[in-house]
């Protein structure tokens, strides 16, 4: 966390988040008011929070990763523009250490070059478009780092991937799996594309999958950015 | 910075880093050897920290951003591996906050869906393979943000990007343009898909062109995640 995400909190008389993460910041609770709610409740739970910055008080608004990478920062923004201008309560993002840069970091040095995000969930993005990105990020050679790559009711989808990246890229490819990075019980898995779904993946792994030029050593995960060494 | 990092830069005996760097931590260098040269050095820099190292010293190297987003991660991690393994430091890489998440939090929530990240430097990578990456993106409707995007010697690079986003999406298509987000010299522009060129770029920008989705409200743009509200 950053001392600026620090201080926000700190300054904050209302934080609301999903309980999860709200007990990943437990020291900076005590004396505010809490909002807190399930998983599949962030529409309630940031509506929540714009109605008490509407009413008069700093509102903290917590998520995990970077808030600005598939985060909660759209969601608050769009509610507030539903308002008159002159109602709208003044949103200051803080940026955060998203997802795939502490998996990165756990895996060595994967992201050095040109890459592609793209979740896997199908809840809000029709599944064709999904596999259109994943097409286009095969074959433009990108890595490619995968969020939400596997729920319990969605298994097929991260087979489905790996036939497309196995269409332009060699089976050897390297592949990392990272669940719950930068939390207590972080793990790392590094794979390969013809192997890589036989590994446990789940809603909270990251997966990410090597251009044509990444390789490992030493147990580490490292696309070149194409210096002459 | 985060705390982490904080607490890496105090406990380091040796900092190095470009000079530029090194003047945004001047309150983490007193005591310490420091290591500083000038921007196309970074192999030499790096080699010296590797010695460092090599010879038991904690050693910190400074990356703006997030080191294992186009970093200083893997130039590290690279030099180290071509030592035999019984000589080789350990290596930790500490994730920073991304120079898109910094841009994207100034800009509002552009990525708040699928993404795609290129560098359009040419010193290490073919032109050839960048007109690719960004085509495929193009044609995937990633939000697309390029780092690097012009040079005083590189300045036509730009506009073709511009000319085969535009084949793909619409004129109107929101693009911001951040100029050394998260310094005191900070600035934003809003522009679009037709204009953006026209617009004050340079190394030190990062853009962000919208998906065909994307939209701008009260000066803040925004890439919808697809809730329905």
């Amino acid at each position: 966390m950053s001392k600026r995400a620090a201080d926000a909190l700190a300054a904050a008389e209302v934080i609301v988040g999903y309980d999860t993460y709200l007990g990943l910041i437990a020291d900076f609770l005590p004396g505010k008011k809490i909002i807190g709610t399930g998983m599949t409740q962030e529409i309630d739970r940031c509506q929540a929070a714009v109605e008490e910055a509407m009413a008069g008080r700093r509102v903290a608004v917590v998520s995990s990763g970077d808030p600005g990478i598939y985060g909660m920062a759209g969601l608050v923004l769009e509610l507030v523009f539903k308002y008159p201008p002159a109602l709208q309560p003044v949103v200051d993002i803080v940026p955060g250490i998203s997802a795939i840069g502490a998996a990165a970091a756990l895996l060595g040095a994967p992201v050095m070059h040109d890459f592609a995000v793209i979740s896997l969930s199908d809840l809000l993005t029709p599944w064709e478009t999904i596999v259109k990105r994943v097409e286009m990020a095969a074959a433009g050679d990108f890595v490619i780092a995968l969020y939400n790559p596997k729920s319990t009711r969605r298994i097929s989808h991260i087979e489905q991937v790996r036939e497309i990246v196995l269409r332009h890229r060699p089976a050897t490819t390297p592949v990392g799996i990272v669940h719950h990075a930068s939390r207590k019980d972080e793990s790392v898995v590094l794979s390969d594309l013809e192997n890589f779904t036989r590994e446990h993946i789940d809603m909270f792994s990251l997966v990410i999958i090597g251009n044509s030029r990444t390789y490992t050593a030493a147990g580490r995960m490292i696309t070149p950015r194409g210096y002459s060494l």
